[in-house]
């Protein structure tokens, strides 16, 4: 299934659910825009400060130092698109909470190495599958209230999968004697549980909306 | 003073001493090389982290989320030429302690605002303007040892002078009630007294080689 010039497939092998359809009904609902975009922005400088934190921890592996180097740039090229769609909506940029989703899925993260370093990674790959598929999935809505919004939408497809094949390209490369596929499945799991279940606030990551 | 296309009257100055004669010996010194190279990449990271951080904490002002996320991207493109560099000449990469510098200018910041991010920002152009100093004055010598390095640390000298006068100017246009000048005093004052003091340990923004 292509999406924007993106093979969808290999993201919904990964994932283990699809974004329910209530969270894509109130993405596209007009009130939801301006948190939608906040948050967007919100996600950006967060994959930008997770890669730098790895790049921070793990100055061994040259592979991970260059790769997350580069994504961090990518997804802090990504802020400051969406920041000017902000602006150019006359929209103001406030504090706002950050979902329960990311941490939520740190919190299976193991505390001791190499297990650590692997599920960061995994995790960082699941995010970046779920963001791809929540940009496919909400383009179209996003795009019916705001042309230039789908478009760009559409846009990050395309470093979004990238950006998962390389945090997973990156587990499989410097953890081999963790079964990472084993590992994958619990952390998939959890991930669903977030995805499906009720949660009280909308974001870009957020459950099925109360 | 015009250095690799650069003019460096501005920045010497704005800052209150050169870098002392005895810190460019021990830049030169072969022996040296390897913590120079390490200690400038965890400064690029360093700088790309700085700058983040105050995206998350001043959403409120859009000139400073632009100015600093793209300062951010070109401080990570820095990393990764360091970076290349550094296995290119088949070093190592180990943790290594940051100098007090940063941490000594940082202890300066107020605790409040709007005085808080003033000050965070005339640290931010103070060591901007120190690294453009510095690289301009080990360039020669860093050059005679390794010309490929030379030529590199001379290409760095536009971009930090670029990013002192971003960070200077943000610091004017965002708090206009605070007096910046007057501000500036005895922070450049303490950075004096950590570059001309006496420093154990040898690092990009060390004092004086004990």
């Amino acid at each position: 299934m292509m999406v924007a010039g993106v093979d969808m497939a290999p993201i919904k092998d990964f994932l283990f659910c699809d974004t329910p359809t209530e969270w894509i009904v109130a993405a596209g609902a007009p009130e939801n825009l301006p948190v939608l975009l906040i948050d967007h922005a919100n996600c950006e400088k967060k994959a930008a400060s997770t890669a730098l934190n790895l790049m921070y921890r793990y100055v061994e592996h040259p592979a991970l130092l260059h790769k997350l180097s580069r994504l961090a740039r990518e997804e802090l090229r990504h802020f400051e698109q969406v920041l000017a769609i902000i602006e150019k909506r006359g929209m103001d940029y406030p504090q706002l909470s950050a979902s329960r989703y990311a941490a939520g899925l740190r919190a299976q993260v193991a505390k001791n190495e190499p297990q650590r370093l692997v599920d960061t990674l995994l995790v960082g790959a699941i995010i970046e599958a779920r963001s791809c598929e929540r940009f496919a999935a909400v383009q179209p809505v996003v795009g019916a209230v705001n042309e230039e919004l789908g478009r760009f939408y559409a846009s990050l497809l395309r470093s979004e999968s990238r950006h998962f094949m390389d945090y997973l390209t990156l587990a499989r490369e410097l953890a081999p004697s963790v079964d990472v596929e084993e590992r994958l499945t619990p952390l998939l799991e959890a991930e669903r549980k977030l995805i499906e279940s009720e949660d009280e606030e909308f974001r870009f990551h957020s459950g099925v909306p109360k």
